[in-house]
């Protein structure tokens, strides 16, 4: 059993996608996804425009789930241990509604294993799926770089495109020696 | 420097205190401190009572500071790395309670050194200071157990009975070899 820390915005969680949602939604105004590749976060908004919609209540409560996320953690926590590892402090009111946002997508993660934080450096596991480079570059463990479009130039990390591949990559990478 | 994790009920914040206050105020009984003594927590109080004033809106955010945690905090912050962890998914509301209160009282902490987690196994330290030994027993580095009333009898650890004993403990502990 290894124990697997995954992060929750662009990897359980899909982000990008509710920000561009809930701009266009508030400002009446279309971003092409495409204008987020190799960008810093948010960048690809008119200035300040996107933290301030994270800062928004609400906004962390609606973001939808990632696609195939919930199958394949649920299936790699039969087998793991499994933490959710989110950099929430940030944005305060962010806290609550990811513990509910958790409570009612992915009922079978315990509260034990939710880990709220600012800096990951603090996190002990075997693997780690997160989407930012600077809470990959210190861990310990074996990191996955799961894609979104800030990232997608990163080559120093193993990739993952998506929840199979991540099915894929744990079937082959703690299968029992034979 | 070292990185030191730091408890916050009990260690950073005086719960016990405070449960027995809010008590006496709502129930109009006083309970003797020493009735607390070598008892789970809790269980000095008639059967669910302290669970429910846990769960009460505001309990978390009017907790008395512990003595001397301030300042010696803010000394030890100034030569090492302090992470606050805090077992704080089991109530919701207290989430963002606890980042107030920090904040609030002890506001040299950055939000990149908090955290707000479930079993504290997944912590990675030189250092914990706890006063429950479920946190302590399964930590890889040098466990401090901080005095509360239901661990008077754990021989297990360097027990610290107050923050000028922890003070004294890393001006020792952690001082340069001459």
């Amino acid at each position: 059993m290894a124990r697997i820390a995954i992060d929750m915005d662009n990897v359980m969680a899909d982000l990008t996608q509710h920000l561009l949602d809930v701009y266009e939604q508030q400002y009446g105004v279309s971003i092409d996804p495409a204008a987020l590749d190799n960008v810093p976060e948010g960048s690809a908004f008119p200035e300040g425009v996107a933290y301030k919609i994270l800062q928004t209540p609400g906004f962390f409560r609606g973001i939808p789930v990632m696609k195939d996320s919930q199958e394949v953690i649920k299936a790699l926590s039969e087998q793991h241990e499994i933490f959710v590892v989110s950099a929430a402090m940030e944005f305060p009111h962010s806290l609550t509604e990811k513990l509910a946002w958790l409570n009612e997508h992915f009922p079978f993660i315990s509260w034990r294993n939710i880990v709220f934080c600012g800096a990951k450096t603090i996190v002990e596991a075997d693997y780690m799926i997160d989407d930012h480079d600077k809470n990959l570059s210190t861990f310990k463990g074996k990191p996955l770089l799961f894609t979104a479009p800030h990232n997608l130039l990163l080559t120093d990390y193993r990739r993952v495109n998506n929840w199979k591949e991540v099915a894929e990559y744990f079937a082959l990478d703690t299968a029992p020696v034979v």
